[in-house]
């Protein structure tokens, strides 16, 4: 199968690194290709802006990043390094993200690679939209049919991101990303695998991380994704797109959007 | 009192345009001091990455962001564009961030500019860390006695963010962001002012805006901030920073950590 590796570390010899090595050798050696976007090693641009649409009409009264977005997708105009990205995940049965939680989320530049890449037609503004059918999104879109993974460190403790530690859940502070920006276009979300106190991985802990990513990778393609309910298939009113009064009845939060 | 406005949008002649120049007009005609960090039009450096650290040392076996962030604002040899955005916010008696929402969280620059100003030291490391005290943060640290505030924008609906749209709740979307970037260097964090249905803001609804954020702008100094629960005043063991069992007993997730 093919895989694309994304990582969002600006040092490769940090543990962030070993463990983008080891992935790429671990899917190597199982059989599949794997093709990488090192974010940092690209020097990748961080910012969408107006220099992304070289061929924008600039006698437009204003930028709007997301007509243009439409724009340049739709006309083929779009600059080669976001055009070059989409290729990558078009490419991919699976996609795993790779990065430390900065100040609980991705890091800027990682943000950026989705902002930019992620254009109208392509990841959003996609299929139908009506009053039953509110476009092809959360469970349908142009990544149905992929899986995708995060791989995430942090300096914490566990106990930190446990249901009632400061930080909040985990998977609280994850679903952003899983729902809203791997769902959203269609991916297939499996568990994320994090490790914490990255300050104390010694040479026992480092083995039994990747001994444990190891099994995560030997299972991406049968492992069971997070049951999210999809947007267009009953669970959800349309256009409001809450829950239905009988689903998950009494149920708020980012909980409820797990079957 | 002087007020920071921190903006994050590519286009001056946006609903997020005219919504600044409102904020800052009305600031001003009240007898505040308000400062701008307009970071698409400062063209500020997203990603933070070694390059922030001129005066490190290169024969280092490797570069640790969090290091090099110490010691550049110990010896004081951090860049200019990041000392003088910390010194706009230790000018600050209030700091309000403005942005459209970008799947789901804050647009690449303004995370960067996060990463890159919160230095160790300035906005982490700071205070003691101990059996009893786990550094200066949730509730104490660099910013106390400052307040803060989110102005954000969707194109989705406001039923979209409801307790049970599909989205999530955004209480729960910007619970990072308040809880975890501005509360925890020791803000005191207002409730957002959010926009909803921007591509359907017409003059009517442009006068209900800027009447609603302006009276949110008049009390800025005087409305109660989100009762989020100190770190260190008795509601969380330490160190493993979960919420003591007689405190919101059998409550989980971000909602726990508000009084």
């Amino acid at each position: 199968m093919n895989v694309l590796l994304v990582v969002a570390h600006p040092e490769a010899a940090s543990l962030n690194g070993s463990l983008h090595r080891f992935m790429l050798e671990r899917l190597t050696a199982a059989g599949h290709s794997v093709r990488v976007s090192d974010l940092y090693a690209m020097r990748w641009k961080p910012a969408l802006d107006a220099d992304d649409f070289p061929s924008r009409d600039v006698t437009a009264e204003r930028f709007d990043p997301s007509l243009e977005s439409r724009l340049a997708f739709e006309a083929g105009t779009q600059t080669t390094d976001i055009a070059a990205e989409q290729d990558k995940l078009l490419w991919a049965d699976a996609v795993i993200l790779q990065f430390p939680l900065w100040w609980y989320s991705m890091p800027a530049i990682l943000k950026g690679w989705i902002e930019r890449i992620y254009a109208y037609g392509f990841a959003y503004g996609v299929g139908e939209h009506s009053d039953k059918h509110w476009g092809d999104r959360f469970g349908e879109g142009t990544m149905a049919g992929k899986r995708a993974m995060l791989v995430v460190t942090t300096g914490g403790w566990a106990s930190h991101y446990a249901p009632r530690g400061i930080n909040g859940p985990m998977d609280d502070l994850l679903f952003p990303i899983h729902h809203g920006i791997l769902y959203y276009p269609g991916f297939d979300v499996l568990p994320p695998y994090v490790v914490h106190r990255t300050g104390k991985v010694d040479e026992a802990a480092f083995a039994r991380i990747t001994k444990e990513l190891g099994q995560r990778l030997d299972t991406l393609f049968t492992a069971d994704p997070i049951p999210f309910r999809r947007q267009n298939a009953g669970d959800y009113e349309i256009p409001a797109l809450t829950l239905r009064e009988d689903i998950a009845p009494g149920k708020t939060g980012f909980a409820a959007h797990t079957a």
